[in-house]
């Protein structure tokens, strides 16, 4: 599909909305970003005000599009939560507003355009995929760490969704059975071990500080991090374990830490893998880093649009 | 697929290859087991042996089926252990001389016929989904407790193998990091806590036993069996978080205990699931039991034979 993709005309929107900002960018078949625009998200109550800004930057992105008389194929929006193949939000961590909420049905009822609305890590996955270090994979998984972990499944260069669509909630495996209680209402999931919201758990510094104190060679700040690695790597071993894909991403604001945990994470994988595949994994840092989900929001678009065009 | 089978004249032969015993059957495309084989595998050091035992099964088989008339399309083989793509054991924990042993291109040369290989829990799994629990469902992930613990991961009515071949190591998931170490070099791995191995490092008692005494309501043995279930609830839980294939199905030896564990199953898969998925799981007993080896190598040697029917 990529060669295909980067043959057609005119452009498609990719959106990434996050808890703090709302990124988005016009985007033509070779994953060229022709114009961005940032928005911050603002409220994190009311989600019809949410959805006016997230509309608003899709009007800025149309206009754009229109005045240099580029037609729009389609919209992508990557939604930090759960979300559900028929495009409902279940639950989203950072705006908790959304329960339940049919997001896919409020913007294809404003914008009369083709949308696809899927998890922001899942639209990551994608991005890495076409633009970034996963180009040449069909199988892979991209594990994004940020103040929890999220992930995306990609089976045959497609997102793999599972019977409801909310396949990848990679972080809330259970690492550690009788260990940490955990939001999501288990206990011992991954995410506890080995996230931000992990590190500040057993730490009295953000994990920004702690980087920095790993850095100027700090030993309690080192062993925190390759605590976090060790736990990741068993996470990740765990998977490979059951699915046999032996391609992994690290993604997201920490995978900015990589170099200071990378060694644990290696020791962690090869430590908790299955024998016959432990010389075949490969584990490296995700590679678009902000742009990840803008880009892999654009390539569901185009994906949408070229499915459309086959009918 | 199921439709096209069942129409099929002729038929196949489907081997479940155990630690103990080979079993064997002459299957048609209904289902049908139209005559059965069962020989003791014998011995568990030398390869040839076993090969030995095989062969002279599925020549019963073919002999069976000359003086009847039918014709054979092709043949299933389900092998305990580590099975490669390209039909290759890696590791085999019941018969440990097979090491990166080419069973496949070893049958071939020996039996003219089109044939398949796969790891017996996956034949299970395909089993359970032709004639089993698992008739009408397209995604579903089987568990054989038995002295480890096997898995087969189906999705779309296919077994979903992985990069080369190994998915489904589902008792290899990490459960307790910290926990007991294992035979698989790992530590913490499910199957430590919930299979038969796992009874005999708590308990001086075998499985046997102590379902006897958990039946007649001694509280030792209820406890063992609820610590089980709460065990494979959180590695089922796991796996539904991350692949949200909602349906799951319990099979192997040790799930003749079902009726004691099955409580404690359902608690530990609720206290450990995402709660989105929490309303949407269903968890069930294998059904085709001893059988489900045979008959789903016997689907998988029909897929086969109509994969080849149609190139």
């Amino acid at each position: 599909m990529e060669n295909k993709i980067s043959l057609q005309k005119g452009v498609v929107v990719g959106m990434d909305v996050g808890g703090t900002d709302i990124k988005c960018a016009v985007v033509d078949g070779r994953g060229k970003m022709l114009k961005r625009f940032q928005r911050p998200a603002v409220s994190k109550k009311n989600d019809s005000l949410i959805l006016k800004n997230i509309l608003q930057v899709a009007q800025l992105a149309k206009s754009w599009a229109r005045a240099k008389k580029k037609e729009i194929h389609a919209m992508g929006f990557g939604i930090p939560g759960i979300v559900s193949k028929s495009g409902v939000v279940h639950r989203s961590p950072h705006f908790p507003a959304w329960v339940d909420y049919p997001i896919q049905s409020e913007l294809s009822s404003k914008l009369s355009l083709p949308l696809i609305v899927d998890n922001d890590a899942n639209m990551a996955a994608l991005g890495e995929g076409w633009l970034g270090v996963a180009k040449s994979w069909e199988n892979y998984i991209l594990f994004t760490l940020g103040t929890g972990i999220g992930g995306g499944i990609v089976i045959q260069r497609q997102v793999f969704r599972g019977d409801s669509g909310f396949a990848g909630e990679v972080g809330h495996m259970v690492l550690h059975k009788d260990g940490f209680s955990c939001a999501c209402g288990g206990q011992g999931c991954l995410e506890l071990y080995a996230s931000a919201s992990g590190i500040e758990k057993i730490s009295p510094f953000s994990p920004k500080k702690l980087y920095q104190l790993a850095l100027s060679g700090d030993k309690n700040a080192r062993k925190i991090f390759n605590r976090l690695g060790e736990n990741l790597g068993a996470g990740i071993a765990s998977i490979v374990n059951i699915l046999d894909v032996e391609r992994v991403i690290v993604g997201g604001g920490l995978s900015g830490a990589w170099n200071i945990f990378r060694l644990s994470l290696q020791r962690g994988v090869q430590k908790h893998i299955y024998p016959t595949t432990a010389g075949k994994i490969r584990l490296v840092k995700a590679k678009l880093g902000n742009d990840a989900g803008v880009l892999g929001a654009a390539k569901a678009a185009w994906d949408l649009s070229l499915k459309m065009e086959e009918k």
